[in-house]
């Protein structure tokens, strides 16, 4: 499994507000997308795996904002994989614009089946990530 | 059922664009509104025709855009049923700040079965829409 | 200024996501709705704030999701003023169906000029802010 | 000026609905994408034109949904250079996975200066835009 992957965005119009500025929430589909990417280049799909009934979600968001990300913005979501447990996958974030850091975070992740019950993370998951780690 | 019916929205921050305008995709997702509060006046719900495998889908959008909404404004979005038949269901929206019209649109929409086939618009639906037209 | 206020929001299909629940980013909007009719329960508005320059952006968000909202849901967002200095506001929210919490955030807010730079939190804001801590 | 443009998009997680389809609004912004990127192409910019005072706003949309696309999709945003004259701009769209198409849509601009008075569609780019047609 890859540990740290790249991925390259340009910011689109209907992301930004009246302030010029990316609104503070698609940072974090912008992370969702780091996140697919990274597992997209490890062999994995997050779609295969929500097919099979296993739900990924998202526990918990801390987000530190620097600087605003602007419209048609060429920017870098630089993701890592921080911690894996049976419980829990830690992601962290970086974006960029160029060499200056826009925006900072860690994201947590939990699996849950259909009916909502908390999952163990899948075994092979599991395996790939803590093989980097 | 009802043939008409107003809903009042406020228009949020993240829906408007750098111009300080409503972003044009935002109307459609005040449409859906409208249609989703009629029905629920009429004693309908779009959450109880999902849960029973009959997913209403839009497939035709025309839209006529006059005035924008900006930040923070009031606006009313006026729907109304315009012709149903089996096989398709077109609503009207008018959207107004206080009586300026600021958008019109006429949207078709169709019944499909999870796999995607097309169905009858569903028989209850159809003769209550009708009963008023 | 009031302190704490209360908000009901019906969650909209657009803001749903394949498994059903509301998409995680989508919490940050509500929250932001929630602090702007607390501002605007209080007789003040972010319109006015920004028109006259007065730029409020999110410095930081922290956010626990602990259960899904889904379409349709009725949800209440409770905001309350947590801490005011000179150069921060931190509002804590909490997300509920009924007597079921959601989600729960703390999100930091500056108040910056157009070009940027970081200004002290308007006196007037500061003084009826903290009238009530 | 080009006069056709393609773009290729992965669909995002957030733009999908419990349908597991992709909402009929975001197709809107795929359009913005792709009449940004054919300008793009042909040496020209939206944000350059925006701060320069010319803002491009949409007046109408019609589109046709014939079959929708889904999570992590790959598609196709095809765009063409319909007709231009004095007071507006044409675009045609046509959305496809591989070879199916999606999404069909004529989106007509028009350009209005900050106070929101119409302008006519610069020279220059009314010249580019013609030499092709």
């Amino acid at each position: 499994m890859i540990q740290e992957h790249q991925t390259q965005l340009r910011v689109r119009y209907d992301e930004t507000d009246p302030m010029g500025f990316v609104h503070h929430s698609n940072y974090l589909r912008y992370f969702e997308i780091g996140r697919t990417e990274l597992l997209r280049a490890s062999g994995g799909s997050y779609r295969a795996m929500e097919a099979a009934g296993q739900l990924v979600v998202v526990v918990r968001i801390d987000c530190r904002y620097r600087s605003p990300a602007k419209y048609d913005d060429l920017i870098t979501v630089h993701t890592r994989i921080a911690r894996v447990t049976a419980a829990k996958i830690i992601h962290e974030y970086k974006i960029r614009r160029g060499d200056e850091l826009l925006v900072e975070a860690d994201v947590t992740l939990a699996v849950i089946d259909r009916e909502g019950r908390l999952q163990r993370v899948p075994e092979s998951l599991l395996e790939a990530y803590q093989a980097n780690l």
